[in-house]
């Protein structure tokens, strides 16, 4: 695995959690960057995802990454907002690889075992972990982009 | 309503139904241009919504639409497939908007009944009525491209 600089996204069309993350020389991971990314739900639904797309754009162009990982949608209840998600999450992709990111997706079940060993890890439990893990030399405010980190996290331990 | 050509697809990943349609002077509909977009399983699903999205911005600088009648996702059982759609579909959208197309959005049973009158009408009934609702120039070849048209003429019909 030769990538350096990666790209962690936690899908969203209110909120996108967004992490930059480095592997170090020494081996521990660190955060270049995060960010939670908020759109207005006063605009349309289209505007939204231009924003979205054009952000994940502007930090592609800005960092150069050369992976985008990004988290699996699980099945939800509410299907009009599962449906929502994966309209943004494609935008996502689709900047991504117009940019020639290499895509790794990973369910939660897969991130909770990365970051904490335990598939069923609660929030807390992961938000710990992944306070432990990385250097956090920013300051990082909210559960979205503490996601992204871990999504990310998860990428720097499947793929070595 | 001032738009004369529109843009309507039926969202897919393996098959996308375009169709570009235009509002005649006598009323009659006439479809400029319509197709089929196929993309290869044999390709990751993030190059899938790159050719899509692509595809999209292509037809947009070469037709100069005003607005994109889109098909609204009805509730299913194949949530991965939902999903799926749901990102092709969020391509459409943020290529759409980019290009500062209008958007209206319409579910099945609207589309029913602006080609039909009936909002329980069978594929077969919807797809009759296309032919005889507009002067088919070209050759239509399949579903999808029917599908496309009848979204755009649900469109034509409700936005005056």
């Amino acid at each position: 695995m030769t990538t350096k600089t990666i790209l962690a996204i936690d899908p969203g069309f209110e909120r996108l959690g967004i992490a930059i993350l480095e592997r170090s020389i020494d081996g521990k991971h660190i955060i270049i960057y995060s960010e939670c990314f908020k759109t207005s739900a006063k605009i349309s639904f289209a505007e939204r995802l231009v924003l979205i797309g054009e952000k994940v754009e502007s930090i592609i162009k800005k960092h150069k990454p050369s992976a985008l990982s990004i988290e699996k949608l699980y099945l939800a209840n509410n299907q009009k907002t599962v449906m929502n998600v994966s309209e943004a999450r494609g935008v996502v992709l689709y900047v991504a690889k117009k940019y020639k990111l290499n895509i790794f997706e990973y369910s939660p079940p897969q991130i909770k075992v990365a970051v904490t060993g335990y598939g069923k890890a609660d929030k807390g439990m992961v938000m710990d972990m992944v306070r432990k893990l990385v250097k956090i030399d920013i300051k990082v405010k909210s559960d979205d982009e503490l996601d992204a980190i871990a999504i990310g996290l998860t990428m720097l331990a499947c793929e070595r």
